[in-house]
């Protein structure tokens, strides 16, 4: 279940962001696709951006998410699913901005987890989201995270939350 | 500020949804662009879907968002914002599937109002969100909601919130 | 193989779009999602639009996209894949514009079609797409296209082309 | 008109990707966003991918899309805007594969120019685009490229082409 890391990844350290204490940190960039006609990012796409980062903090976390489908010991494959999200849109992002998502764990149960993101831009909170995710089956069914999952996010745990 | 309504709008009058009662209801069919590849719609193509709703739920009852850009008595563009955003994701939905989006008005104070919106298939609740909302200008300045636009949405107030 | 049709779409005739001859015609909202920050929809949408279209019009002659994973007698999944395109960008369409997306057939032959599709807007093209599209395994296969595909396509067969 | 480089941009060299020879080259994650239900990466995406990959290309040319608003001499904005597009789709990307996009000039004529996209992934070509770009006015006007734009990227021009 660890990710394999290719060579244009190694070329690329920044392109999964970095790790900074506990919190995971990806840069990302604001293209044509992100904006819409009144100028700024369109709302959904925070939600995005967020998502890449989740990606990308599970990634160098050392979980690759196309092998969880068949993580846990069974066959039926998996995937991190979002059951609730609270987003608070304090200032908007613009085409050619330069963000950083910012994500740490705020606690970690036996079948969900609760992360902390905030959309930054040069230190500045654009948005803030509270992600609780679950380890669903295709099927539908809930699966307990797994200590492997668990012993991978735990050094993340927000201290100060 | 009264919206236009074209030809080709009159002859598919299901496009903008309808009204049923103090709610907007809109069919959406999901589609490829809509779906990730564990097989359910994406996360955030849910607020897609519930902006579509919102943009014809503020159609239907009149106002026009690209005349908004000339609202209020002054010149400055101005536009629906979304501030705060709470979602819960209970069921998923799957490419091909007929959705309806119902929006309903839950509050309407001077400066925001709070909508309710159900992601539903055939009767059932897969997505909840509850969605506040103020009219910002171009330079980031929170502008009144307006006699005009009250007096549009304020028969929409969901009485039994 | 044949597409179920529910209530919902039955109360919406209009969700899947029209045959008018030898044409699908869908019309389509423009939202916010669709435009960027130039104010004008961003090129790609115009593919996904037409992806819509598509979508609609194998689901109004009868085909099922969900069940043709399962078709031509064995098991692997097979999905409609794009391998050529060619697009004309003549005029740019705009937030809430309705447009109407026109597909007929180019050609069928027996692994591959060819569909052209106009992106309009109240009879003005607004882009113009030349789609070369086959039937291809879940492994990378490319399945020929069937006789009960054809059987469905082949009366859309552009007669002027 | 040249662009401004942020600390964070410094910090994040590869986020703009790099020149190498002629050509520009942006790698690029997939994500949830970019995928659909059949597994692979959704067509309209690839479009994505290369205008983020054009964006960057005019960006470490030292053009700036935000300020070619102002471009020119007079005030009127400006946008590049894409009016043809060749595309074929030859290998599928998946779910966490790392692309390069890969950028180069075909020709740069006084109102057009066109440049040549592939789609890469550890060399294999996925995707081959060949787009024609004009920079348009607000009020759709064609404006000459400027010498500017033209001494910016002329050296990209595809020796080989």
């Amino acid at each position: 279940m660890m990710a394999k890391v290719t060579d244009a990844e190694m070329a690329w350290p920044g392109l999964a962001g970095r790790i900074e204490g506990a919190a995971h940190i990806l840069p990302i960039r604001v293209y044509h696709e992100d904006t819409d006609f009144t100028g700024l990012v369109y709302h959904a796409n925070y939600l995005k951006f967020c998502e890449r980062g989740r990606s990308d903090f599970v990634r160098l976390s050392g979980i690759s998410q196309t092998e969880l489908f068949d993580a846990g010991g069974d066959k039926e494959p998996a995937a991190f699913v979002v059951r609730h999200m609270d987003v608070d849109f304090l200032k908007p992002a613009r085409m050619d901005d330069v963000l950083e998502i910012v994500t740490s764990v705020d606690e970690i149960g036996g079948a969900a987890m609760t992360l902390l993101q905030d959309v930054t831009r040069e230190g500045t909170v654009l948005a803030r989201l509270r992600v609780r995710i679950m380890l669903v089956s295709r099927s539908g069914k809930v699966r307990r995270l797994g200590d492997l999952v668990r012993a991978s996010l735990e050094r993340f745990v927000n201290q100060e939350g």
